[in-house]
């Protein structure tokens, strides 16, 4: 696919991430795409929101989407590279594809993920990449317990 | 700790499997313990009983531990080897040790966990090994569903 269908499947996961941040919570946001290119499943962090330090995006897009018989073919869209949990997901499940809004305030799994066979798009996405630098800048203290560091 | 200590732990483990077992579930449990000691959080599978697919046992346990600052000194006790969602889990919040029932019916990610710093305590219980034996052969189609295999 094109970077420009990539990019609209990344508009669902900022939508999601934007609205975690309106909600008080961490600006990530992720969906699950089948091959068809079905909405399978969508969510964003809910640290805050629920006090659930498991529900991160990727993970609540999947938890979402309910359960597969099989994720090959799947695509994981996040607004973030993916933590060592999130990738970990991926990795385990056999989703075939993450797309990736940005890298730059957060590098996770994702070169792990490629080296195991799974396709890595990293769109660099200005708008992604505001949102989490705004959100890590306020928020410090908050960002770093999300990521246990 | 001797292992008597850690074959304590694991029963918590080995009632949150026995009670999914008897719920129609994946049996396999985990627990959280603390740094002094203390039971943060237990949980087991739950793919079945909530129709979760991101339920494993030890994400089940580290959700019911709710957030905490930090795990460094914790352990996260399991009946099973953890597959590479759960092993990320522990990488990414810097859980320091992980006692395991057993790894001969399913060998997840716990040598990539010992490489990167976690202490692996493999205690080889022939009790969670007879009841993932038993599982796996009565129920193979949901045990490969829970492992994306």
């Amino acid at each position: 696919m094109a970077h420009g269908g990539y990019e609209a499947w990344l508009a669902t996961a900022v939508a999601e991430a934007r609205s975690g941040l309106a909600e008080g919570g961490i600006p990530i946001g992720a969906a699950l795409y089948g091959a068809d290119g079905t909405l399978l499943g969508r969510g964003r962090n809910r640290r805050v929101q629920d006090g659930d330090p498991s529900a991160h995006a990727e993970t609540a897009a999947f938890r979402a989407a309910g359960r597969q018989r099989s994720y090959r073919g799947t695509t994981m869209v996040t607004t973030l590279s993916p933590c060592w949990y999130c990738s970990g997901l991926v990795r385990q499940f056999g989703i075939s594809r993450v797309v990736i809004g940005e890298a730059e305030t957060f590098r996770g799994g994702h070169d792990w993920l490629a080296a195991n066979g799974v396709e890595i798009v990293l769109l660099d996405d200005s708008d992604c990449r505001a949102m989490m630098r705004d959100f890590v800048t306020a928020r410090p203290e908050l960002w770093h317990e999300d990521i246990g560091a």
